[in-house]
């Protein structure tokens, strides 16, 4: 296998139909081995609104209660998922859709109940992806598209995080094959300045990533998505690239965007 | 491979929770290469009630329009097919929910518009069943799953009956090995008399169904049934059983519901 490119695309590509049929098309001409993990966008909570399902809260947390559950598990598995498919089939990009239950691929446990009872959300532990399965899907020709839908193997599906879901899947793909994961979201990159969106952060590496956030240059929302970034280099994933869903393939090539290597 | 099964679940199992537990332990012990079809159920009607989505007709005929293909692929290939592919999980199956753009699977075409517009409805030719993906999954030791959502290739999605997908699937896969066709209903197999569930008809062969339906001993809803299996049987499936699906074993070892054979 050539290097494996595992691309996340957040809920502000899936939510505008324009923006998305472009990411694909640029996502299908992706040459090589690929998988692409999708967010929910907001259409959840726009047939959760019609369906009367309320959003329920725990001291602040949004909780997956079951008709919550049943929501994400119709619209993230089901109507995002398999329109995603489609319309990869329809660009030559022989695409499969996933949840962590088809196939076994990701296993997550509930989260305990600690002082905030989170209902049903799924953290993935580090033998819960399945790479066997994963890599022949891919040695197969396929192209895995996971939805942010897991499984506990004992029957219950799960809400889980899709970031979560490619920073571990590249972790454990990593072991096999050269991994680079690309996070797309609505900003150009890591921003030194959230107000400019100029300012991008083109490198980061673990020599200055301390430095960045100490000195304030990265700051806010901007530093969980280093410390994922960084977690997922030192677990062996050669290169992260955060930045615009427009900028797919100069993400990879190295051209924009913030690039975390080691 | 050993004879692959293919069997088919109704609305009437998925309704039904216990019902629906029950037959999925009966199916994850088949030994063996196996699929898994299945219908839709009330849910998606209920769901529809519940976003306000308006069943529309054509001539008497239900019409899929976008929102109800919208809603249909949620409900089928969303909720239903990964409740029961975790379930599966759970039981040591190892299943994998497909619609027929998952890998290319099965491709259909927007039935044509004559006196009635079917909407986003989809029918399947010969050569839409994408045999080698299927046995390659099945070669994996995955139990594919599949729901009743097919694609155009084009980035459509479409709605095919599920006994369609039953059907033309065991005459695909019987090209390639040893098919047997189950199809699971609310009877106990084929009655003579629709009034007496004891009424089974046993054996169906291409020698005495002719007669069985010009003597009226077959008759109404029954005959569809029969001729769909005679297709089967026609194009090379070994062998078709009709029965409930809490005779599924039975009806796999041909000592319960009406088995048809050449």
């Amino acid at each position: 296998m050539t290097t494996l490119n595992i691309v996340k695309i957040g809920g502000n590509v899936i939510d505008n139909p324009d923006a998305l049929i472009k990411f694909l098309r640029t996502f299908a001409s992706i040459p090589g081995s690929k998988i692409l993990v999708h967010g929910g966008g907001k259409i959840a909570t726009e047939v959760g609104n019609r369906m009367g399902i309320e959003s329920i809260y725990n001291e602040g947390r949004r909780t997956t209660d079951q008709p919550t559950l049943d929501l994400v598990t119709m619209v993230y598995a089901g109507l995002i998922n398999k329109t995603i498919v489609a319309k990869l089939q329809s660009m030559r990009c022989n695409a499969i859709g996933l949840s962590g239950a088809d196939g076994n691929v990701i296993q997550a446990s509930k989260r305990p109940v600690a002082s905030i009872d989170y209902g049903y959300v799924g953290d993935i532990h580090g033998t819960g992806i399945n790479t066997k399965t994963i890599s022949s899907l891919i040695e197969a020709g396929l192209t895995p598209v996971f939805c942010a839908i897991t499984h506990d193997g004992n029957g219950t599906l799960l809400n889980t995080n899709a970031d979560t879901i490619a920073n571990e899947l590249a972790a454990a793909m990593a072991t096999t094959t050269t991994t680079r994961l690309i996070y797309c979201f609505e900003k150009k990159g890591l921003l030194a300045d959230i107000a400019d969106e100029t300012s991008v952060i083109r490198q980061i590496t673990p020599a200055n990533h301390a430095q960045l956030i100490e000195t304030g240059t990265v700051s806010g929302g901007m530093i969980p998505k280093i410390e994922n970034a960084m977690k997922a280099i030192s677990n062996g994933v050669s290169s992260v690239a955060i930045g615009h869903a427009d900028d797919l393939m100069q993400l990879i090539d190295g051209t924009a965007g913030t690039q975390i290597t080691q």
